[in-house]
């Protein structure tokens, strides 16, 4: 067997594999499983039918760039489609900057790549989305954590982390943040502190990356579509790069999601598009569209808002009933997630192969900080699963939670 | 209007656009024009009704995996499907060998990022792949140039372009090749200097990534699939990683290729595929699994080969009655591309212009290659064409190339 790390880059030796994804193969391996690990949308919620529908006409062979290559920035319809949803939301953009991405992945690996370069800082929330950290790492950058308060990121820290880091000699690119329901915590940012922080874009000098794969998807019952402007809305500087995606509303599988930058920076991060695949597949850019163009899109999204609504509050019902006083969150407003805290002292990390054994499982707060805190929390999707399994999944993680507690088994090496 | 040179990343400074890309953008802005730039396969030659009715059947709902996340890895009965096609190539591969990429481009960006550390020296030939160049140059790697001969890689220029950069205390990571009917020069390598390269690459103690986008492609009049062996079907010592795509052969627009490494060099592939777009669309791989189940991409492949190959006589006797001595080119055995030659101080770079006047353009022979030379050669693309615009176009490139001979025209500036 030969050895391969004489090989390597300095990347792919320090490259690791997400625990969200280990968590994914897990919960197909084991029988009867249930999963709170990844933020999977619902396939209940697809427009089966009607997609059906759509790569009929597109396949009849009329059109041939339903299959053909076409250009890096995307199927031109689709682009003009994404600046009429960014209209809806308080953006007013150009197609010149507007991207189609390979999912909003590809769109965070593409601002990793012109933003960065090794050694430069880039502030992330404490906790943040593990798919933006795994493609900031690749590019060998310092992630710093910034603390946050119950209505999203803490200004006072955020202040203090720049001015820490700058005394120390290093270069701060810019700041990643998703404002609406944040992947792993739910939470929504205030619309006070969107303001505020374009003005710190603006006194800091810095970029501001804004995730909004959530946004449209807030509870009626806790959000309004206003709690959800973007930051963007009201960038008038050109400070803000905004992804979001197609992928919660319609179906991850075509792996449509776009962002918009300022021209120049739109330029580039298509130019590293063009080397990474050339195009987004030309076929799901053209089903998207028509699903856009259709009307499928809008008509669903309040059913959509409903559907997750009532899964968030099974799960909170189940969590309230089987582990009330134990367990602690934040109400989700809107998004996929429930952010749970056990008691200080607790590990999550320590706990999952307890609960692999009673069949349940979720991502463990540790994968989230990049300070290595977040020790006693837990990611719960609440997307995926029917009611019946969310009930079933807290009665079984209930089970590992109070036995960890109560002390009755030894710790276990994980 | 801010000016963001100060956040971007020097890979982001240094990137620029690939010439094919902006040939492609041109033909479709001139009406009438003739394109030989861009090598896109022939939408006449797709399975438009079996996708159809493939489509069709995924789409009915049964199965949610159609449209939702999946392993990075890829769709297992696809990577299945890829070794079965290996083996008929004489390559003998495991599932945990291979991975489903998002079009070739993304196997090589991700081979990039994981052997390439900026001021490394990757060997490519004299000339090379476009897209290869641009993937590589992104890592800031140092790439080095080896010539050609008519059946392919000069073996003694690669024996002393090594030797010459390691004794210049450089780090040379790997080989880049296209050994089938090479883009851009329709070279096939010869079987026997095959073999002398594995040598070489355990001599020299180096990898190969061979990219064989083509091979299924040989005419029949020329080459046998005997001929097109890869490399790595005769890789022993597991120093070849090997690319090839549904691409050229089922259609670009899905997107879907694969890739074949050692085990520890197709792990950290998919940990960087994983921050680059999670997996490649679900929909596209079963599609493309479901036309390779059903026989349709087997069935197709001697109609494929018969197709191309009139293609590139139509476009050879076109070239011989219409510039007969003028141009001279080795004759394609297989692929989509002629490569062709004109008198030695004549710029194909400068004669773009005129071109596009006459409604015809080619990708200038410049842009493959990594010394700045190649100003008098031009790559002719017969794959889109139908006959008769491939005569028509032959016929308008006639007439710039004689006007610029005669010298009826002063200088353009480009």
């Amino acid at each position: 067997m030969m050895d391969y790390e004489r090989f390597l880059s300095s990347c792919a030796l320090k490259s690791q594999g997400s625990a969200i994804r280990k968590m994914g193969v897990m919960a197909v391996r084991v029988p009867d499983m249930i999963s709170f690990a990844p933020g999977y949308p619902d396939p209940a919620t697809y427009a089966w039918t009607e997609f059906q529908e759509i790569a009929r006409e597109l396949l009849s062979g009329k059109d041939a760039s339903v299959l053909q290559y076409g250009p890096t920035r995307g199927h031109r319809p689709l682009i003009d489609a994404t600046l009429e949803i960014l209209a809806g939301r308080g953006i007013r953009a150009t197609a010149e900057q507007v991207l189609i991405t390979t999912g909003s992945q590809q769109g965070l690996d593409l601002v990793a790549r012109a933003l960065l370069d090794s050694g430069d800082v880039v502030l992330v929330e404490l906790p943040a989305y593990t798919g933006a950290i795994s493609a900031f790492k690749n590019t060998e950058a310092r992630l710093v954590g910034v603390r946050q308060e119950a209505d999203g990121i803490d200004l006072s820290d955020l202040d203090a982390v720049v001015a820490r880091e700058r005394a120390a000699g290093r270069r701060v690119r810019f700041l990643y943040l998703v404002p609406n329901f944040q992947n792993p915590t739910g939470l929504l940012l205030a619309r006070e502190k969107r303001v505020r922080l374009l003005e710190w874009a603006s006194r800091a000098d810095m970029l501001i990356v804004e995730d909004d794969p959530y946004g449209a998807l807030y509870f009626d019952d806790a959000a309004t579509a206003d709690d959800t402007r973007p930051i963007k809305a009201d960038d008038t500087e050109g400070r803000v790069v905004y992804l979001s995606s197609f992928s919660k509303t319609l179906a991850p599988g075509f792996r449509v999601a776009w962002l918009v930058a300022p021209d120049a920076v739109a330029a580039k991060l298509e130019l590293l598009k063009q080397t990474e695949d050339l195009l987004t597949p030309s076929l799901d850019q053209q089903i998207v569209y028509q699903a856009y163009k259709r009307g499928i899109l809008t008509d669903r999204l309040p059913k959509l808002r409903r559907f997750y609504q009532e899964k968030r509050t099974v799960m909170q019902q189940a969590l309230r009933s089987e582990l009330g006083g134990l367990v602690s969150w934040p109400e989700p407003r809107g998004g996929f997630f429930l952010w749970a805290s056990l008691p200080v002292g607790f590990s999550t990390d320590a706990m999952l192969p307890r609960a692999v054994e009673q069949r349940v499982i979720y991502v463990a707060g540790s994968a989230f900080f990049v300070d290595g805190s977040g020790e006693n929390l837990m990611r719960l999707s609440f997307s995926l699963p029917t009611k019946e399994r969310l009930v079933e999944g807290v009665r079984r993680l209930a089970v590992v939670v109070k036995e960890e507690l109560s002390g009755q088994r030894a710790p276990v090496e994980v």
